[in-house]
């Protein structure tokens, strides 16, 4: 890059590693997955095609987790964001309400699936029922994303209940991305339920194995469920089986292996809030996930010094719909984290309180 | 089933095997893929995401096989089938001239991806260029498939470079489904040439890996490359890294491999062949993939009696835009072909000459 105007979305970011580059900007965790994940892994010798709806000894396991459930509500995906770009597909058209700021794919899903995004506006990185409740209508379906990237916020127990209230209804569907739901520091993840409850879930970000591409939705609506499952026959057949073996193995996981994870990414959240706290920056205290959303007085400078003088890389807030902020991953080590605020001190030219 | 009315489409026989039945229904390889592609993977530890374009090392092997190319031409996708869905979207609209019969999914994914399929009547199983020459008028792109699924059939080299021709003189795409291209009878595989044409290509059925679902494209035309690589982007992100890693492993194997295939897929190619004609059905000799499509006089009484007295699965011509047909895949041992003949020739009421 040789101008700050080339600072057009995350992807001009990509490969950009080592040489002493520290990054805040990749999603994923960089924790280990697993370890049976690959030790136990047995390949398969037969390597023809699966079930489109994903294998069912997986999707029997997946219904032990959500209430009154069956193997049949669910359809394995590549990844969450197969999953959402075959929700909204299978919609067909419709305007579907969505919290702002948002995950940067979010408007480019509902786009490219033929529907057309409304926001409302978040009040301190999360939802305002007010606004919420007047844009709802006439909307096909709503979209949440509770713990949310960017805001590294949770919603409150009632917003979510009474957004199963108003959803129900109405009639329209509720699309929960759910992906973070095993990353949250205040308490458990409430699944939020109604025939009107669409959720997404991923082994990505729980186990730590992204490049798998493994997510999958859930409805107690059969009836989606089968519109998801004959759009998936002709666009990608069977999510890879040999993810799909990995992905049980992974939920053979003990719960130790999620809770001690949590513990790390409790401690770096720590770290990185309190440090940019110090620092004067005016930012939500992350909740759920692994991100800070801090507004910044010039986020394009922001961004653009700090990789080009320091090597560090962080991600515009306009890139998710909030142009005066910048998105921090804390998905490093204690000891980058602490570098990389150091070089943040360094490049906004103040001291930590 | 319980009635003929529900012959809907090949989705109505899945998971009917074993208890005797006989299958000429799966468009899949019984065969099995390369001992290495199992023996020799070593699962990755670092399960982050690749690259959205695909492992540079895969790109880089097949462009070796594809002249003038680089791995920058390529992009690894979900199985063929993806790659066809993200080809499309990324041509946002317009008419797309599609041979009839034609894969039955090809009208779903057009029409899915906001293009409108206009056909071109196959004469013996082969593109008339006539008609070809006078439908293409006002069409973006054009979607061949040689071998053809489910004709059987390959295009002549004339037919392919007078389309390579006529797609470059009105500036149109040729996109140019391949996934049968190492079982061809007749002669190699045309790759057809200009910066209008993308080729599909596919593991799953050289290499006996359909489960895995690992395809890709092929496009000269490097902004159409970032087009589709912009879409997967949001849609699926990189395509499953194990499957990658497989492929990258049967990419290895000797030509014998595919050559001992090729002459398994011939005997039966013959058996079947000879068969069907000594039972007085009208059909095209096969030439490639490993499908036959016979004219009969009473199609869903024949696939109806077939599977409910016999046991032996068939599949309409209908499904595939042809129906006055039924399809037969002949991707099972010379036994069970030989048996299911038997059991047409009781079904029909005929003896074989």
């Amino acid at each position: 890059m040789n101008s700050i105007s080339e600072l057009k979305g995350p992807s001009v970011f990509i490969g950009k590693q080592g040489n002493g580059i520290i990054s805040f900007g990749s999603g994923q965790p960089d924790l280990p997955p697993p370890v049976d994940v690959i030790n136990n892994l047995h390949i398969r010798n037969d390597l023809r095609y699966g079930s489109i709806q994903g294998e069912e000894i997986l999707r029997d396991n997946l219904s032990k987790q959500y209430p009154k459930s069956e193997a049949d509500n669910f359809v394995i995906t590549n990844g969450a964001s197969e999953a959402l770009d075959l929700i909204f597909r299978a919609m067909d058209n419709g305007k579907v309400l969505v919290p702002k700021p948002y995950y940067y794919s979010y408007p480019f899903i509902l786009k490219r699936a033929g529907m057309t995004p409304v926001y409302t506006e978040l009040k301190k990185g999360r939802i305002d029922l007010d606004d919420f409740n007047k844009k709802i209508k006439g909307c096909k379906a709503v979209l949440i994303n509770s713990p949310s990237n960017p805001t590294g916020r949770i919603e409150s127990l009632e917003t979510l209940k009474e957004i199963e209230e108003i959803t129900e209804k109405l009639g329209i569907h509720v699309v929960s991305d759910e992906v973070y739901k095993d990353i949250i520091y205040e308490r458990d993840n409430y699944l939020i339920k109604g025939k009107q409850v669409i959720t997404v879930n991923s082994f990505s970000k729980t186990y730590a194995m992204c490049g798998i591409r493994v997510g999958y939705l859930w409805s107690a609506n059969r009836e989606f469920v089968d519109r998801v499952i004959d759009i998936k026959t002709h666009t990608s057949m069977n999510t890879n089986l040999v993810g799909q073996d990995m992905a049980i193995e992974a939920m053979k996981a003990p719960q130790s292996y999620i809770d001690h994870q949590l513990k790390i990414w409790l401690r770096r959240r720590d770290l990185i809030y309190n440090g940019l706290k110090d620092l004067g920056l005016d930012l939500w205290k992350p909740e759920g996930a692994f991100y800070v959303f801090p507004r910044v007085e010039d986020p394009e400078g922001f961004v653009w010094n700090l990789y080009k003088k320091y090597k560090v890389i962080t991600y515009l807030g306009e890139w998710f719909g909030s142009p005066k902020r910048v998105r921090l991953s804390y998905a490093l080590d204690e000891k980058e984290i602490e570098e990389g605020l150091n070089k943040m001190e360094l490049c906004l030219g103040r001291t930590r309180s």
